[in-house]
C-alpha cells in the first residue's frame, strides 16, 4: 500500500457515471426541496382560516386559482381563499397548510369556485418543507465513493451535468507459460488453455479498473523482457501470471532483475498464492501472480484489488471482512493461513459460508460459484462446521478499511 | 411476469463477457485437467521403484530427461529412472508418482545425473489426476447465469473465444413533468432538477439492461404521445416517470388510452410507489413510475428489474429476499406494506438493517446509501427495533425466485 498511487480526475457525462468513483466531495449547494412544496394534490390554505371547521360546521374557501408542479402562484392568498395545488408545486405566498383533495367537497356558486372542509388544520400540515431532505452545505458523499443509482440522483439534483470521477487505472495483463493455449486453439497434449488472463480481465473490471491484455509469452527471456517493458509504458500497473514458481523455466525473477525492479516480496505465508510476487519500478507496481488459477484469483483479490480501489481514492479498498458460520469441516490443520474459495448463504439472516467446490490451487471449477473467501488462520488446529470464521466478500461494493497485513497478527 | 419477454443470443469476445448473462448451458467438453499432471516441481518416478527407500538406505534414480509445462516426454520411463518435471507438466508414460524437488538430493556420476530419495512413494502420490477438477460432460453453468470472473475462466478453459450471451434489453426512459429542469439548467422558482431519469439509467445498468434516455417532456399531450410512440419503436421496454398521480395535469392515462395500451394495474397497495402503473401494448411493457424519487426507485426495483433479469433468462430475477434484524423502531402502523430504503450491516455475521435516512417518497438523500429495502407488511401493528424482518438486497447478483405477488399473502 505504500507504493499505491492515486488517480486523477476526469469529467464524464452524468449518464456514464454509474459504477465510477467520485473525484470530489459532493456537497449540497442548495436546500432540497429548495422551496416549501405540496406532497399531495389538494388545496393550499391559511391554516388559521380553518380553526373552527367541523363536521357540523364546515368552512368554505374561495378557490382563487390553481397551480401545477413547476409553476409559481404570483398573487398573495388572502383570508378565506384557497389555491388548487398539484403534487410537487410550490406553496403559494400566504398559505401554510395543504388539504388533501379527497378530504374536500367542491362546488360552484355565482360563477365562483369553492371548496369546503370539515376539520381544522395546523400551520405546516401536509407541507414538504424547504431543506427537509437535504440542507444546503451538507457533505453528502465523500470523494472516492462508488457511484450507485442513488448517488446518480444526487448528482442530477445538484446540477452535475458532467461528473468529476477518478480516471480508471489501466492494468496490463501478460500471461507467461509454455503450456498455455489461446482460448480459440484446439487442445494439445500437455497443454491447457489460458484461463487466468480472462479471469483477471474480469476481476480487474469488477474491481473498477480498465484491463489491457498483452497476450501470452512462452518464448525466450528477451522476448518476455521486451514485452514487459513495452507493457509497462502503457499501463498504471502490470500483472503477469505464471513464471513465478521455483521451477527451472521461470523467467520472472530474471525479468525483474534485468529491468532493475525492486522485489517487495516474493513469498507469502498463505495458501494458495504463496508464490505471489510484488515488485516496483520507479514507483510503478508489478504483480507476479501464480499460474495456478485459484492461486492467481486469490492473489488478485488480496493484493491487486486494494491497489485499484486506493487508486480510486476509496477509503475502504480491501475486501470487506465479516464473520460467518463455517458450513463444513476443515479438520486437517495447515501451518499456513488458507483462503478458501467459498459461497455465502444466509440462514435466517445469519451468514453461512461453505467451500464452493474442488479446493486445490489449480482448480478452476470452484471459482465459478465463489463469492467469498473463508479465512482459516494457519496453525496446529483444524476447523469444524459451526465455528465462527472470518470471510472476505468478493461481490460487495463497500469494502473494508483493515489493511491486509494486520490480519495475520490478529489470529496469533 | 406473464408479459415478460426473453432475449436472443449474441456472440461477444470473451474479454467483453464479464457481467453479461450466459445464453447457453456451459458443459465441460473435456476433462480438466485433460491429462495427469504434476502439481509441483520435482521428479516423476515409478512408485514401485521407491518401495524400500529409507533414511538409512536411500534409493537413487537415474534422471533421464526433463519436462517443462506444456511439453510431453516422448519416451517410456523404465525401472530405476526418473524425469525432472515442472509444475503443470504432463506425467511421463510409465511414471505414477511425483517427488517434490526439495525432498531429493541430486548428484552427477560418470557423466550421468542422479537423484536420491529417502522414503517410499505410493502410486498416485503428488499427481493431479485427469478430470479431478471437472469431468467431461458435467453441466457447469446454466443459461441465464451472470458471468463473473470465475465463469470467465471456465469459458476460456472450454475454448469460448467468443461467448454466447443474451442481448441486453434496451430500455427507454422518458421523464414527464412541468417542474423538471435538466441537470445543467440553473434552479428556477418552483422547479426541481430531473434526478429520476439519471437514477433510473443507473438502475437499468445495475440490473443488466441498456438504457436509452429520450429526454423530458412537459409540453402538450400530443407531443408526449408522439414521444412515447417514437420511443416504443426503438426499445424493448419503456419507462416513464411522473405524470401518473391523480392530479389534473397527468397525461399518462390519456397517453395509454390513445395508444390503445392495456393497463395491467395502476395502483398498488404499497408505500412508496402506490401509483406505479404497468401497461402492455402488443406484448411490449410500459412502466409508469412515480415522479417522486424514492417511489420511482422502489417501483423500478420491484417491477422493472425482474423483467430485465427474466429477459436475460435468469432463473432468480427478483431481488434477493433475506431475513434481518430491524435496527430501528417503526412504531406507527401503516395499512400498506412499506418498502423502506435501508442500509445493511453485519453484527457478527448477523444481518442488521436500518433505514438509510429521510424516509418520504419524495426523498433523494436516502437513496445514496440504500443497498436494501426493509419490507414492513401493512396492518395495525408497528415494528420495533430487534424484530426479524424481510429485506430485499439491491446489490446482490444472485436474486430470488420468489415472485413479488406472493409476498403479500405470506404476511397475512
Amino acid at each position: 500500500m505504500e507504493f499505491a498511487s492515486q488517480g486523477k480526475k476526469e469529467l464524464v457525462p452524468l449518464a456514464s457515471a454509474y459504477g465510477r468513483f467520485l473525484a470530489e466531495d459532493l456537497i449540497a449547494d442548495h436546500d432540497v426541496p429548495s422551496f416549501d412544496r405540496s406532497p399531495y394534490d389538494g388545496f393550499a390554505i391559511r391554516a388559521e382560516d380553518s380553526a373552527s371547521a367541523s363536521a357540523e360546521q364546515p368552512i368554505s374557501f374561495e378557490v382563487v386559482g390553481e397551480i401545477g408542479a413547476g409553476f409559481v402562484f404570483s398573487e398573495q392568498v388572502e383570508c378565506g381563499q384557497a389555491v388548487r395545488i398539484m403534487t410537487g408545486a410550490q406553496i403559494p405566498q400566504g398559505c401554510n397548510a395543504v388539504v388533501m383533495l379527497e378530504l374536500t367537497r367542491q362546488y360552484e356558486e355565482n360563477g365562483k369556485n369553492y371548496m369546503e372542509i370539515k376539520r381544522p388544520y395546523q400551520k405546516g400540515d401536509n407541507i414538504s418543507h424547504q431543506g427537509e431532505d437535504m440542507k444546503k452545505g451538507t457533505a453528502l458523499v465523500k470523494k472516492g465513493t462508488y457511484i450507485n443509482p442513488g448517488i446518480s440522483a444526487l448528482l442530477a439534483t445538484f446540477g452535475y451535468h458532467e461528473v468529476p470521477v477518478i480516471q480508471k487505472p489501466v492494468i496490463g495483463v501478460l500471461a507467461t507459460g509454455s503450456e498455455l493455449l489461446d482460448a480459440n486453439e484446439p487442445l494439445q497434449p500437455g497443454k491447457i488453455r489460458n484461463s487466468n488472463a480472462f479471469m483477471i480481465l474480469s476481476q480487474i473490471e469488477r474491481a473498477g479498473g480498465e484491463a489491457r491484455y498483452f497476450g501470452k509469452f512462452s518464448d525466450d527471456l528477451d522476448t518476455c523482457i521486451s514485452a514487459v517493458k513495452a507493457a509497462l509504458s502503457e499501463v498504471d500497473f502490470l500483472i503477469t501470471t505464471g513464471g513465478v514458481s521455483v521451477g527451472d523455466y521461470d523467467y520472472l525473477p530474471e525479468i525483474y532483475q534485468q529491468l532493475g525492479a525492486e522485489v517487495l516480496f516474493n513469498k507469502i505465508a498463505m495458501r494458495p498464492g504463496s508464490v505471489t510476487t510484488v515488485a516496483q519500478l520507479n514507483n510503478q507496481l508489478l504483480f507476479g501472480l501464480s499460474g495456478n488459477p485459484s492461486a492467481c484469483y486469490v492473489g488478485f483479490e488480496l493484493f491487486v484489488r486494494p491497489i485499484i480501489r486506493r487508486f480510486a481514492w476509496n477509503e475502504s479498498p480491501h475486501l470487506r471482512r465479516e464473520k460467518a458460520i463455517l458450513g463444513e469441516d476443515f479438520k486437517k490443520p495447515n501451518p499456513f493461513t488458507r483462503f478458501v474459495r467459498a459461497t455465502l448463504s444466509f440462514n435466517e439472516g445469519q451468514l453461512v459460508v461453505s467451500p464452493s467446490g474442488f479446493n486445490k490451487s489449480s482448480a478452476v471449477s470452484s471459482l465459478a460459484e465463489a463469492n467469498a473467501f473463508i479465512v482459516l488462520p494457519g496453525g496446529t488446529r483444524g476447523y469444524e462446521k459451526g465455528m465462527i470464521v472470518d470471510v472476505l466478500l468478493l461481490e460487495d461494493l463497500q469494502g473494508s478499511e483493515w489493511p491486509w497485513h494486520e490480519i495475520v497478527p490478529s489470529y496469533r
